[in-house]
């Protein structure tokens, strides 16, 4: 009920969307990254002491050079990767298996980042306009996780109308924002910011170029999401790629100005680093004062962050089935459910963001250098990847083409300067990455560092036992035998003659193979009446009575198995199990539902099949009739009470 | 490993203990609750004033002569039981068998509390001598609690020796703590405790008779446990009732000497209730200082309520276990495990006390009012059921006698005043329940007052559905027609036509039933694939492919079975599953494993049986040998490799 009626394979949707909602879908993971990216700066600059936050403008420029160089970058992956360019398929296409799992690995935890950074930076956009939610952070970013986690277990049709509505609000948001601090600074209103509890950094260390680079590479996470688009690019409408390359170079536009904008404004209104309130906060407070235009940015801000959580919702499940199908991660995370979703990978990035909500406290600052290092490395990958695949394009002659799955690679007659681009992006991310993972080594990149070999080993060892399973499973060149057929022996396991058990042994007799039954002498005062019940009720065939000194079950049926499998060498041996069907799951665990269990200790046992022969025992349908009797018994009906005969 | 190597039903101790080794073994409980009672009257006075810490004297001596009627009414009980006569016993043959559900709800409430209790005030000595450690109370009573569970899941033999330890210990410590404390009284030396944090109540109440009674019932807490010889007089020496009889007497008198001395001394060193200390280690520390002496009183004290801990482990299974064969709990706790003890009962209690322990806090003071409103009440039913004994026998001709499995009734001349005697007992711990679940009923006795008749409730409905099962399942004049054979239809579901697939359809063969395959088309594009290789694999036989337009597995297959079931009214429809057993659970669940699902999403119909068909999926035996090929598989082994060929 709370994940909805099921919907057909055909129904995939297949729509195309303009470029004014492309951007409006793909955008609002890397425009709601301004919402943070500024602050985290300062926060790193005020080890420092906040006399250096003016040193965050050059910061912002950096960046913004940083971005341009991405996005042309990025532009040429899209306009060779019509159907897709992710830095998965790239770097499969270009680099190979390992390269393709380490931007695997690193998508992977980045969008699981995404989620709970995104979520978290909400939370406090929240608790800055209302603080008495300040102690239920964590829970509130938790609920949060959870209601998403079942929005997309019931499919969030990424339809574009809906999904523009926080993206332009918060563009148009901004953007008044930036005009309005204009206009007030050009007529000398704009005021400090006041009344703000600033962090409080114990020791005030000199500024060195560490902290520069540190509060850099905090900023660099203003740059995460930019991605977005080349991984959507069948979303648009013909020329696709065309369409896709415009999108990308407006939405790095409109970053940019909003991360340099807010920059800028912060510095302005003296905004600093708290853990009270987010610097938008502070930013519109300035600006605005309390009022409803105030609380409009933070609705605006609020609404971003959550559509940008919610899209680690459609990549990670993506990626992960992508992954999944190529072998290297379970295929259960392959399978669309019921809403066509993929539930396993929505269920589990739910999870892996909850744990680490909870862990850093839906802390932004603490899961910053988590973030990042896995965004850059695979934004490394796939421009290098792009750096080999024009370099081959490069040997191609004019009018030849060579084309798999992915994309088509033809001749390029500028194949030398587009290389020379994404080689310069491929160097810049590189070393933005190296700078971030030494810089935050220590507050957490090392986690990442460690992690992501990791899973690339855990990776090649799930794809050694599919591809190792498939090989030992192939059944090419095989033929059975027609009308073959091997000795079946059954065994069949009773623990007292009573209705369930002639259930068992009358099918073990229809089956027509040679049977017996085996009864395991727990309580050895039991033996004969069992016996006595045998001759009178069954009267046929042969039973086993298993000695049990240490009241044991499964190993004297085991022993008993093993000896009928040296007995039949070529053919199987079944064992046969009652189970008492109840009605609902409380009165079954009153019973020892001990086919579950027998089960499992026999699986692993080659020729012995396990059958689990059901006995209904339902509650009566009212009309006086035993409930056994409406599906038609092939037992008499005619069955006398006797209360001494207990069972189960 | 941790639970030990399994031993025989035969093993079963039989042996017999002289008096003083019964005193150490049943003693424990009723003793070690000196270490808790004092203390938990004061807390109670304190409300209206540590002025009137004096009446706790007063008190100290109503429930001595309390404790007096009791003992005089269980040695009637332990003489006419020699089998062993707890409540549950009494009542059941006395009252009938509410009564007996009644008391057998309040014993096991109190077990749980006798455990959480014990262990609570153990660690609240232990930290009254080691403040450091008072911080992790609760984390101490958690450890105390598994280690316990996994010692008796192991099997703590009752050995007498071993048991007589601490008891003896503790007896021998407190009478030195007693006899010590009177010469220095006697010399004028002994001097008020100091330096105790008294615990701070806000308001101080008036002293009413409200207050009184609410300190008087806590301090009953010091009876509890006097009924562990009632429930142990097989374990002693004949003449059983006689020896267990004297040991009550002796019991009473030296519980009776330490709790009343206990007050005494407590007054005289003016100890006060204390979150940080408790009265006992108060008491010690104002008679010895903080010496060696001081050390040891606390250390027996420890050990006494770590024993007495360890008798709810004793008590709970064996009741548990007592009640489930009388089919009123689930059946799984009379199973003695591989160890002879009852493994279900002890993990239940184990946990139930946990949790106790983990909402209270550890706290004494807070766990106390769930306590003993359930002793009362057992000891209310047990000596009502000798009342009405008392009377039966009256009824009854000299030397006329009435067996029954657990007693003899014949007449007694005595039996007005022994009737009396069990009346009055009857009636003084009826009143002190009243009073207890009166004064401590917004403190916490509420829930014990709903849960006994919840849990009574729950009783009685569990046995009337072992009852309603026996009757279904009874066999009784039913007889089985010989050689007669119902028709069995087989459907072997597969997924791909692997060697897996292959091994199923071959033992469908084998069975020689009727059968087809069933294929569900989640996949339309594979559908081709499989009826290919059916033609080239199998060749014979029919492939029914079902189509799922919404990707679901579970319900074509059901629906198919119900036409299957229709086709075949009077017979059985097996279905056949395959199931990929691996190495390791790692492996494992790489792979969907749908038997398990299927199993269970087919249980609930009549007539349907489901056969699952393992293939081992094992690494190499080292010989280059395939793992499949050790237990000689009745397919070809020579298998070729495609990696196409991929499956599970």
């Amino acid at each position: 009920m709370l994940i909805g009626k099921p919907l057909a394979t055909k129904d995939l949707p297949h729509q195309a969307v303009s470029r004014a909602v492309g951007l409006a879908v793909f955008a609002s993971d890397a425009l709601s990254s301004t919402a943070y990216a500024t602050e985290e700066i300062l926060v790193i600059l005020a080890f420092a002491g906040s006399a250096y936050f003016g040193i965050s403008i050059s910061i912002a420029f950096a960046i913004a050079v940083l971005l341009f160089l991405l996005t042309i970058s990025y532009r040429q992956t899209i306009l060779a990767y019509p159907n897709g360019g992710g830095a998965y398929v790239v770097a499969r296409d270009n680099l190979g298996e390992i390269p393709a799992q380490i931007a695997a690995a690193a998508l992977l935890i980045d969008y699981v980042l995404t989620v709970s950074v995104s979520i978290s930076s909400g939370v406090a956009q929240v608790t800055s306009a209302v603080p008495a939610l300040r102690d239920f952070r964590v829970e509130l970013a938790l609920l949060v996780i959870i209601l998403m986690t079942i929005a997309n277990l019931r499919g969030v049709r990424e339809s574009g109308r809906l999904f523009a509505v926080p993206t332009y609000f918060f563009i148009f948001m901004s953007f008044t924002l930036l005009i309005v601090s204009l206009i007030e600074a050009s007529l000398g209103r704009l005021k400090p910011v006041t009344g703000v509890e600033v962090i409080h950094h114990d020791v005030v260390e000199p500024l060195t170029w560490f902290i520069v680079l540190r509060a850099f590479s905090s900023g660099c996470t203003a740059l995460t999401g930019i991605e977005a688009i080349s991984n959507g690019i069948t979303a648009f409408r013909e020329p696709r790629s065309r369409n896709a390359a415009a999108t990308l170079m407006v939405m790095s536009a409109i970053l940019i100005t909003i991360f340099v904008g807010f920059t800028l404004l912060a510095n302005a209104v003296q905004a600093m680093p708290s853990h009270h309130e987010t610097v938008v906060s502070q930013m519109a407070r300035a600006v605005y004062g309390q009022n409803i235009m105030y609380y409009g940015t933070l609705v605006s801000t609020v609404l971003i962050l959550l559509l940008a959580a919610n899209t680690g919702f459609a990549d990670f499940p993506r990626l992960a089935a992508l992954v999944a199908a190529d072998g290297f991660l379970p295929r259960q995370l392959t399978i669309r459910g019921a809403r066509l979703v993929f539930s396993v990978g929505i269920v589990t990035l739910g999870m892996l963001a909850g744990v680490l909500v909870v862990f850093l406290q839906a802390n932004v600052t603490l899961l910053i250098p988590l973030y990042a290092v896995g965004v850059f490395l695979s934004f490394t990958l796939s421009q290098a990847g792009m750096v080999v695949r024009f370099w081959r394009a490069g040997r191609l002659k004019p009018g030849e083409k060579i084309t798999n799955e992915v994309t088509t690679l033809e001749h390029l007659p500028h194949w030398r300067a587009s290389m020379v681009i994404s080689a310069v992006g491929a160097t810049a991310t590189f070393i933005v990455m190296t700078i971030f993972a030494v810089t935050k080594f220590t507050s957490g990149a090392w986690l990442v560092v460690l992690l992501i070999p990791t899973m690339v080993f855990v990776f090649s060892r799930i794809h050694r036992h599919y591809t190792d399973i498939a090989h030992r499973l192939s059944a090419a060149g095989l033929r059975l035998k027609r009308g073959e057929r091997h000795v079946v022996s059954a065994l069949v396991l009773v623990d007292d003659i009573h209705i369930g058990a002639l259930r068992m042994i009358d099918y073990a007799k229809s089956l027509g193979v040679k049977w017996r039954a085996i009864h395991v002498a727990i309580n050895p005062a039991k033996v004969e009446r069992i016996r006595q019940k045998w001759q009178e009720r069954v009267g046929e065939g042969e039973l086993t009575i298993l000695e049990s000194p240490y009241r044991q079950l499964i190993e004297p049926i085991r022993d008993e198995v093993l000896r009928e499998l040296e007995a039949n060498p070529e053919g199987y041996v079944n064992v046969i199990l009652g189970h008492l069907a109840m009605d609902t799951l409380w009165e079954q665990i009153l019973h020892q539902n001990n086919a579950y269990i027998f089960s499992l200790a026999l699986q692993n046992l080659d020729r012995v099949v396990v059958t689990t022969v059901p006995y209904q025992c339902h509650h009566d349908d009212g009309n006086g009739n035993g409930h056994d009797k409406k599906n038609g018994t092939p037992l008499p009906p005619e069955v006398e009470v006797q209360a001494e005969d207990t069972a189960a």
